[in-house]
């Protein structure tokens, strides 16, 4: 299995993934965005997005279904939820919530706020989609009551793809408005071995490959 | 089973999805946005988001993990690709795609350019985005060239995902923007059965619940 992954970028829901489930893969490391400082990267994913996951014939560009296919394939009833089990609905939605509803808004704020040149800036929208993650919160705050993860009384694929929102949200200075069940959410989760191997490969990978990670609060 | 649905938002897909699989369902419609005008809706969903599903315990509000969660529970081998199928892969990547990809970025437009009151439309935001979507439906031709779906060779819940993003798309101007490749594909898939199905279901409910549907259009 072959990752192409940016620090800190999306991509680190897969790898994450790997790394809790132990299993085999090669890293990949690209400046970002890779669309500017990787042209050659466009030859193997023409949309030039991060991540791409190869499996044999199979390719992905969907994190959060990267991870659930890793949990699926390579892991059934551990990281995944069964079908039949009663945080099947949870679960999947935790997935897909955790990409659609929480990440995807704070691009908006990383866009506007940091990454367009100044007169492209846009801080009444990345103020708009600030607000409109911090809202979606609730719901996340609402997932964790019954047992501290999102889904199915245990961690699952669904608490790495909306702990990655989290992971994002920290390093675009949203973190203290966060509530205080998913603070105490986040450390916990920032605490799993898994997460912490997930972040030495990356550091290791970079220093090996010689791929600076972009320090967005440096923007 | 009940599905609460705004005319031809997002839970269009579940609600298309239920028409493939013809499960029985009830089907609640609701003025859009409903956060504005079906405040009583936010005691069933605090989000105020659309759509929301009920079966039993399981609650779920994300459009493309409800099409997975039926396809799954309700018709393994019919609408969902199995873990150890060859599409597997390609199956999860485009339920993802439909509405992490595709979808969201519309929703900037749709946002800027039609629902904001005048003097907070970002017409540079809209345009930004709507190149964006256009952009990734050159990911979507590829995934088409093999078979005409866009996983597993045949029609999966994958396509009910990606296909409601053209929907929206053709409500918002941008069809005539397809390729020739997507264009022919939304074709086939609004000659389903089960798409006619499912656009009659609302309109019925519609008239029935006297809920009149948000034409974007006159905006």
């Amino acid at each position: 299995m072959i990752l192409y992954h940016c620090a800190d970028a999306r991509s680190f829901r897969p790898l994450w993934a790997l790394e809790e489930l132990g299993l085999p893969y090669e890293l990949r490391m690209l400046p970002f965005p890779p669309r500017v400082f990787a042209k050659d990267y466009l030859a193997e994913n023409p949309l030039g997005t991060i991540p791409l996951f190869v499996e044999g014939e199979t390719r992905m560009t969907e994190s959060a279904a990267i991870v659930e296919y890793l949990c699926s394939r390579h892991s059934p009833g551990n990281l995944a939820v069964g079908t039949d089990e009663a945080g099947y609905g949870a679960y999947l939605n935790a997935l897909h919530f955790g990409e659609a509803t929480l990440t995807f808004p704070q691009t908006l704020v990383l866009r506007y706020l940091r990454l367009e040149p100044r007169e492209r800036r846009q801080p009444q929208v990345a103020d708009d989609y600030a607000k409109w993650f911090l809202s979606r919160l609730r719901g996340l705050a609402r997932m964790l009551e019954t047992s501290g993860f999102v889904a199915a009384g245990r961690f699952t694929g669904g608490d790495i793809s909306v702990s990655y929102a989290l992971l994002l949200a920290q390093t675009l200075g949203l973190a203290e408005e966060f509530p205080p069940v998913v603070t105490a959410y986040w450390e916990r989760m920032q605490a799993r071995p898994g997460f912490k191997a997930a972040k030495a490969a990356q550091a290791a990978a970079s220093a090996g490959q010689g791929v600076e990670a972009l320090d967005v609060a440096k923007l």
